[in-house]
């Protein structure tokens, strides 16, 4: 896009400026996603996670000093003391502010990298639960109240409360004790994202954070309460996991404003997203004409894809007249609903959908091309704080106190009942 | 120690200001080990190893600019994909100062965190040789010249430069492509830690730089033509691996003064030291009479233990009349030499060693409680200077540059023939 560093891709710089402004915005947190592979069209595109996301949450937990930081981590390919340890040690650098989203990784090209296969879902999550377990009983190895570090004495810690864990089970073993003693919150918080009845399982026992795609106020409902029901099944009381859907915006001063944005920013993928669009609206649409709108007959003809939730949406849109490109340009085939216009259209959506308990917060994904985050932070944040749906400062230092999440510290002791 | 902070352990920001100490000495590189484990009296004090060295060499990018960064990371207990895209993105982080020392654990106590027991020496080192490979052919599969970032045409990389690499052998295996293009050094110096046969053949396939253990001269000669001759043997210039012998300094106006530090930080632990001590000389030693010397007739009846290469030189210290406190205090039964005094003494010795062919540089590990790094920088420094020995500024800025390390990208090809 014009205007923008085209190196931004390896740029620590860009990522801890553009989480001091979700700081600035009291934002409580930043969640990053990980592959770990990359399916993009690297020939037009920039990937689309991070290089790494240990090392930039560890920037930019050394450059801010409130907001929440949580990385995803596998499940599935990663190694639980390895994880285990670099979670915690980030949960030290940023004085309790580390939350992990375990995921199982699903796709086979991220398998590939790992010079394997996919396993099958029970195996996934059945290595899922162990992990979790496994890692939060290392986390809880070192003893709340171990370390004295007593000069008078010269005392470092309380040996008898720093001590193995010895847990082994069809997946994964480790003997531990992690030596790292409890941060300003005690441990991470643990987060999930996903949508399929084990991840509403897995996330009731051990999230506090489920983090979710829903196009409709509805389907947002369902998982909310899918999620809640999960909790309550494990044993643990339905509010402590909050559910948060995602949310991409490009705030702009109008919709043209906006839409031109979207368009310099992704329009290069706009011919080869026409036949997706196609495929949603069930009509034959022309690569070569993106500045025609939908004609009348063709919009009369369209049928929303039942096998894509996005398809009535994408229809609404080009029946108001829009251009093919336009069409593209709101975002009707992104990941999440998008705002693209002013701030009030995004703090109208996001009042909607918290008011009809489809949600108890959102994951926001503001583009991201230099000011993106600060075009949120200074258009819809203050018309929430007014509406008093947003608090205008942190009232906590940590993830877990930002969360209103219970104190936990090693594993929860009824899940491991 | 009094006038220490007790809880640095867990302090990022000591790191931070230690690296800087050693940046404002011009040191080439830093250099953490990393069990992980931790074989440590924690009653009495602190664990060796750093909370996590990725993320303090993180940070440590971000605050300095011209050390090199060095990291220890498991061939054994490593995800070969995880490895590869965390050490090039701290060489991307830190703009080409990143190096990975390769080592592949050899304690059962690591090998119990991760579920396992030790692989033979065989199965460690055949996998070693895989590992090094597979990251190195992941560093290069973002072609060299693949990123066009250009902002008239819209093309970010070329799709064809960054492709699949499809390596798998009996050990490891990925897929690829890694999706960081080339820093400014290309991708990670190659570092060894090890001193047997099987280290000295890895070393020399791959590595630019071994840290070593040596405690006479004889010794490192002998270690630093080990390392040239696999390096040899490999098809490489004996010249592209450095040598570096560990030595550990308490710079102090005086002797005197240094045992003292020394016994402020350490003296905790000389009752069980002494039972150490006891068997490298072969002669009784009561831990309760720490304040007086070793008797003549103790003296006269000590044997240096043909076990411990350090014996000949505990021997030397004790017949010099010191209390058994101050003998343990020079400390004679240390990981490496240790200088206790005087800068000079500490150039003294790596002038010595490094005439003698026997280095060619130091791992330094001054004592690190405060003071001990700014001790060598503005003691032994200028110095080392003053003779000739050390740069007085940095001549590049990576660590490919810094220690004259020939470019690479990707594997070498002289080694995968
Ligand atoms: C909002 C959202 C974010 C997700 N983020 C990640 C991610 O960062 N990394 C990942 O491997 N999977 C991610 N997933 C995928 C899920 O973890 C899960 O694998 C996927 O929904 C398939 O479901 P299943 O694993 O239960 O079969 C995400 C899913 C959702 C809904
Ligand atoms: C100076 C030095 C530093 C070392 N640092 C590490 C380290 O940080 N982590 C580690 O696991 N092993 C370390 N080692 C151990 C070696 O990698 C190696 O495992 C050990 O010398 C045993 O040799 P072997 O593995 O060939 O049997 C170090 C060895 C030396 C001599």
């Amino acid at each position: 896009m014009p205007g923008v560093d085209p190196k931004s891709y390896v740029s620590f710089d860009a990522k801890v400026r553009q989480a001091k402004a979700a700081e600035r915005g009291k934002f409580q947190f930043l969640f990053l996603p990980d592959g770990p592979s990359q399916m993009v069209d690297i020939d037009n595109e920039a990937p689309n996670f991070n290089l790494d996301v240990m090392l930039t949450l560890a920037a930019i937990a050394r450059e801010t000093s409130r907001i929440g930081l949580i990385a995803t981590g596998s499940t599935t390919f990663s190694e639980p003391y390895n994880l285990a340890r670099q979670f915690k040690a980030l949960d030290i650098m940023s004085h309790g502010r580390a939350g992990w989203n375990a995921v199982t990784s699903s796709g086979e090209d991220v398998a590939a990298n790992y010079g394997q296969r996919i396993p099958s879902s029970a195996d996934r999550y059945g290595r899922a639960d162990e992990m979790v377990r496994l890692v939060q009983a290392l986390w809880g190895s070192w003893g709340q109240d171990a370390w004295v570090h007593d000069q008078a004495t010269g005392q470092f810690a309380k040996g008898d409360d720093v001590v193995p864990i010895n847990l082994g089970g069809k997946y994964v073993a480790s003997r531990g004790p992690l030596y790292i003693p409890p941060s300003e919150q005690g441990q991470p918080v643990v987060v999930h994202a996903g949508g399929s009845p084990n991840a509403h399982a897995l996330a009731g026992r051990y999230a506090s954070v489920a983090i979710g795609a829903s196009f409709t106020i509805e389907d947002a409902r369902a998982q909310r309460a899918a999620f809640r029901a999960g909790a309550e099944r494990a044993g643990r009381d339905p509010d402590e996991i909050k559910y948060f859907p995602g949310l991409m915006t490009t705030i702009a001063k109008d919709r043209r404003t906006a839409l031109d944005r979207r368009i310099a920013m992704t329009g290069r993928t706009f011919p080869q997203r026409t036949a997706y669009l196609q495929q949603m609206l069930g009509v034959r649409l022309d690569p070569a004409r993106l500045d025609d709108p939908i004609s009348p007959d063709q919009l009369a003809a369209a049928r929303p894809s039942p096998h894509d939730p996005r398809s009535a949406h994408a229809l609404k849109i080009a029946r108001q007249g829009w251009s093919l490109r336009d069409v593209l340009a709101h975002g009707v085939i992104d990941y999440h609903p998008v705002i693209a216009g002013p701030a009030v259209e995004a703090a109208d959506h996001m009042q909607e959908w918290f008011e009809a308990e489809a949600a108890d917060g959102f994951w926001i994904s503001p583009d991201i091309y230099e000011d993106g985050v600060d075009a949120f932070v200074d258009g819809v944040v203050p018309i929430l704080q007014e509406r008093g749906l947003f608090h205008t400062d942190y009232e906590s230092a940590t993830l877990r106190g930002h969360l209103g999440a219970p104190a936990q510290y090693g594993p929860d002791p009824r899940v491991m009942d």
